[in-house]
């Protein structure tokens, strides 16, 4: 039922994060830059955060992935996320948005917009209202914070097109992932509902395909691998906690304590 | 001893929270920006943080609440926070001001007078030092920290004239909370010593009381429950740590877990 | 084995920071605001967190130390750190720096060189790549993130020399801490490995010393036992925990719940 090949690619990224400890450069909000940074700290990965103009193009040279997260954004950060990625794209350091709050207000939609014409984006991850609203041919629907309001047939079909239309691979994170390049559809079912209790978890799904975009050289494999390796994570964290205060904890232990055989075997990856 | 229909309130508002899932838009400091969002989603609303000058208005203009802070305050923040408040004001939004640290800087009691002179706020949460140094008649004392040194009942005849005359609910917190409107004074024993050994939760509460302004139209009626909600489960909390670690966690879970009928029968509040 | 001596110091200078609850100054970046102050109010210290330029003086007139790290160092946050600096050491109170990534981007080494050239400071602490590339003759090496990339025996050697140079305490911590004057060397042996897969271990650490250095006026001694304690809450925080999760809130619990008479005795402070 579940695509065996793909646990087996996330079990063996999982150990390559481990043994490379890649640099992973996060531009990111307020909010989660200390949960994110214990994510990839728990996964193996190296974060660091760094939003200078004068040290984002050094800094992400030394880098194995760029995280670009609009969460917390004003004008001094876009312009060091741009500054940020275009460093990255002529190094290719593979580079990743998460599109917080796009479609609710008009700067963060233009933002990200703006970010995805003047940047080589491998990956764009957010949930259906947020990605959506990046399509340059409607205006999208209102959000309501960071939820989502489309059904799931829609999701896909504009998903679709929208990653076809913008050359990019979009992680569309819901009940169920949906990863597409325009071409191919990966779903993901592990998570947990708790998840979407806990503030950021979406912004660290996100560090995290980062950390495995440094050692997978296909985005569509490596969003799709990370989102099951973090999924899986949640649903051993929920089983552990009593509240979402509980499995925030549970889920930094989970991320450190997963072996690779027991993501081989949990990831549930339908293609 | 305890007000029943106060009880009955803060479950009803708890009720109303968590099926409404209310925006509530925070322009807070960058200490607890995390746990104050992590808070918010455990009690059911639907927190946002944003801060740029571009777009507090249309942020606001979706949310239920906004929640002021100057914790970690620069003057492009308070001007967010005024612009933000303006806005808030014309659509009837409700506004909580958290004037951390006032009486400890010139800065932060000048900002903290300048948004109250300049924007309607419904409720000010603070520790009697910060409040009290708003007052226009005297120089408030030196707050150390947040920390208070007024005794008792010099919080109670000062706060019940400095309410009066900001026409505004005060939310006073401390061993026992104090919330008055310069008329009617209610007292909130609920709560646990433990919180003021972890860093924003006088942040949090107020946060929590914002959530609550999002549902109950009586500003004094929402600061009351929301103190009492937060601070009952501070003592659920507080049951199952070993320190201010475990509790801050256990804090979040009993946030999630608190029934509207326990919160109805363990609310401590007095008229 | 271990020096009697400094485990009663340590004992006493935790007595000192419970019993006067000194108002520790941060200005700090953005990952490690919440979890150090956390960690300040769990040794019993008061800490703020305050970074505009209008109210750092101020502010650190009203505090026993003052905490400069460079983490999410801009340009703005650097004049605040030199002004606080300056204030601080008019009024004789303490400073330490934190040169977080030192050695990793121009902008981070520049910063941090800068602020040991206008401000008297008591103490550094970083990891060996750090502290390593703050020394005025030879350009550091690479910082890989946090990491540090040197021998224990270059280490040592090149430490002393640098802290003769540059007449300061340098706190070089790893899996054994270093800290030295320049003629003094004190090892401490306490902590444990988990720490390093913990976000802002280092820098809290460093905010640890601030309290320390508040009620020590030997800030040789400060750093020393201020590390002891840190690092002996690690090794009990560890046994108690399951990962990196658990681990970061049973440290908080470990600093709370430390008796003076436990530190004292499990002190691992070598001369």
């Amino acid at each position: 039922m579940y695509d065996q090949q793909m646990g087996a690619r996330a079990a063996e990224n999982l150990r390559l994060v481990r043994e490379g400890k890649p640099l992973v450069h996060n531009i990111t909000n307020y909010v989660v830059m200390n949960y994110s940074a214990n994510a990839l700290l728990a996964c193996g990965a190296s974060p660091v955060m760094a939003h200078a103009l004068d040290e984002v193009e050094e800094m992400v040279s030394l880098a194995g992935a760029l995280v670009l997260n609009i969460g917390t954004l004003s004008p001094p950060w876009i312009e060091a996320m741009i500054k940020a990625g275009k460093r990255a794209n002529a190094l290719q350091v593979p580079v990743i948005l998460d599109p917080v709050g796009a479609g609710a207000t008009t700067l963060r939609t233009d933002s990200a917009k703006r970010i995805i014409e003047e940047i080589s984006i491998q990956v764009i991850r957010g949930n259906a209202s947020e990605v959506l609203s990046l399509s340059r041919e409607k205006p999208g629907p209102v959000t309501k914070g960071v939820d989502s309001i489309h059904t799931v047939d829609q999701v896909v079909e504009r998903s679709v097109a929208l990653a076809g239309e913008l050359e990019v691979v979009l992680a569309v994170t819901g009940a169920i992932d949906l990863i597409t390049d325009g071409e191919q559809i990966f779903r993901v079912m592990n998570g947990h509902e708790i998840m979407s209790r806990v503030t950021g978890t979406g912004c660290t799904a996100t560090a995290i395909i980062g950390a495995f975009l440094a050692v997978d050289p296909q985005p569509l494999h490596a969003a799709t691998t990370g989102l099951s390796y973090f999924g899986l994570a949640g649903e051993k964290a929920a089983a552990l906690s009593f509240g979402p205060g509980t499995f925030q904890i549970a889920l930094l232990d989970a991320l450190y304590t997963m072996k690779e055989e027991e993501l081989r075997a949990g990831a549930r990856i339908q293609i």
